[in-house]
């Protein structure tokens, strides 16, 4: 395999992410690159790490991910690469990869110090090129990590908000608002399937939502729903419309589940 | 060929759109994926139909072309998938796919039903990660179309207004306004062709245009003119500025092409 | 090698570049297509030949770079190509090459006039899609580039505002806001890095800039920098945030670095 992602608060109206792929080429000719997005606000880490972890599992084994949300470039923040049981993942070690490896299973972290590897001269300002894109590409076509650099014991990570979660009542809250205005939480689907949460309460600011639905036109056009979605994270949304414009909903606001009334265990 | 393009409302800030060429790829790793576009108005099936209606023709023969415009992902709407003389189809049986298929010589129509070619589990809110990706990857390796589903003998179609046409007179509607502001209609340009209709009067809202105009920059810069253009269709343009924004047009406006006075023949 | 870049200005929300893609899959199946950037401000020659020059060199050996900004299509002006000692360029003559131009070591320059080679009909109003997508992917192919048309002897040049170079002082001004509103001046890197003009001040409207940094955390938050970025240009920033926006700093504004008093050499 030779797919390679790109997971950037670069945008497009540049040529940033294309040198990116023009140095990726010119080490690795046969590899496909794939966007995952540019259109991380800048210097968002967090919203970097949720992108990269909502998408990396729906490539094939052996793909190579780089995210590269980087406010401290050139500074003394480390640069690394880690291999996983299915996949490797490469970026500045600030937190931006850590959401998605909460999920992997890790083999090793490595710094990445082989400067053989890298395209020169090496920028102070721009990584992305000249770090990043080169190892990753090398990754791609088979190098060892090991040649990358020393191994490090761990990696930085941004606090995941878990969602507390009682007998009756889960306490989560907003992660993020995808294009469609629907309000992504931290509340994961998994632990609710086998129960009766799904005829539940959903309070969201003053807002209480009865039950959970399967797919949006469920739910009559331009009434709030909550949903499980594509990411197994329960979701609010308004079918035809944004449910974060027309509820005034941001990262960071308190979604409560709560049990229907009456009823125990699952 | 393995060539699959992608027409969707998915936008490009979230990684929906790369999810589906992850899948795509993890079925096919060769796999050539071109966006036709992703910024469809959420939910416009016909904003999408007119985009892969005058995309399509221009990809090499065995393309399958994915249109995902899918307000009514899981509910009781199907899914198929159309074998025409050069290409696939595949996407929501809701119109999406019928302004394309106008033009295609259907050999057949079939529904998504095998389960097997799904990437599973499928979720009830993004069909086009869990379904329409993976079968349209499956069709790109040669999979042979009767292995997804059952024949159907029909398709949604979205009703195409078409341009009525009179011995001196085609009056017609704005289809779709482009990023130049350039405002496509209706009106055929091949019926056109062979007549004296280029020496002719456009009329939109107040404005009268005289003739038709070769290139862009045949008119006066500013100055607003009409033009067959490369989709094939009568287009209001200005040179160097918007005309949907300088003359206030939109989708659905009217628009006739009169012929010049005193003159008959083809 | 069959890498070839796009740098348009026909955005991304329409289906004008997938017909490229489509064009050029259709002559070259084994071609790797790389967006450099689709967002261009319409007609914008200069931002487009900015583009194209800050990233051509970043791809491989033998790539073909194609760059369509093109307010003149289907007047007058010649289409080319250009053969230099690392790339082929392909576009309309009216500048949009001759910045990247610049720093090539030109082979050969050729009129796009060889019909067999063109995607039939010709528009009049797209020949990124019927003229520059198809030659382009023959060239990618191998085909010999005299076969493209008759050779010329010039091309036509963008002036490039040179910055006046003293010997305490360098006159220049900004070329380009990125997305992160970093201002990129025309100051180049490379006459500056052997002498102490990294410790002098930048002048940019009323502000003064003490010394050049070398990467962005190195100025505190909110503070404005200069620094020589990964386009090897000067450029004034400010870390976390826009400069160009806090600053209201447009292209074409006068930027002039001064090195520090009481010392000489080089």
């Amino acid at each position: 395999m030779h797919v390679i992602t790109l997971t950037t608060d670069f945008g497009t109206p540049d040529w940033f992410v294309a040198t990116m792929k023009g140095v990726i080429l010119g080490v690795n000719p046969r590899a496909t690159v794939v966007d995952i997005t540019h259109e991380i606000p800048a210097g968002d880490i967090r919203a970097g790490a949720f992108a990269l972890a909502a998408s990396c599992r729906s490539f094939p084994e052996g793909t190579v991910h780089v995210a590269v949300v980087d406010p401290g470039v050139g500074s003394a923040r480390s640069a690394i690469a880690v291999q996983t049981l299915d996949y490797f993942f490469v970026g500045p070690d600030n937190g931006v990869l850590s959401w998605a490896l909460r999920s992997e299973e890790i083999r090793t972290i490595r710094r990445l110090e082989n400067e053989k590897l890298f395209r020169q001269p090496v920028s102070r300002t721009f990584h992305g090129r000249d770090v990043f894109a080169p190892v990753a590409a090398h990754l791609s076509k088979g190098l060892s990590i090991a040649k990358v650099g020393s191994e490090q014991r761990n990696y930085q990570r941004l606090s995941w908000p878990e969602a507390k979660r009682g007998r009756r009542r889960v306490a989560g809250e907003v992660i993020y608002i995808d294009r469609f205005g629907n309000a992504i939480t931290n509340i994961d689907a998994q632990s609710l399937l086998a129960s009766d949460w799904d005829r539940g309460r959903v309070c969201v600011g003053r807002r209480v939502i009865r039950g959970l639905k399967r797919f949006y036109q469920q739910a009559p056009e331009g009434e709030p729903l909550a949903i499980i979605a594509s990411t197994g994270f329960l979701e609010i949304a308004i079918n035809g419309a944004s449910a974060a414009g027309r509820l005034k909903i941001k990262p960071g606001d308190p979604v409560t589940l709560q049990r229907p009334f009456g009823q125990s265990s699952s």
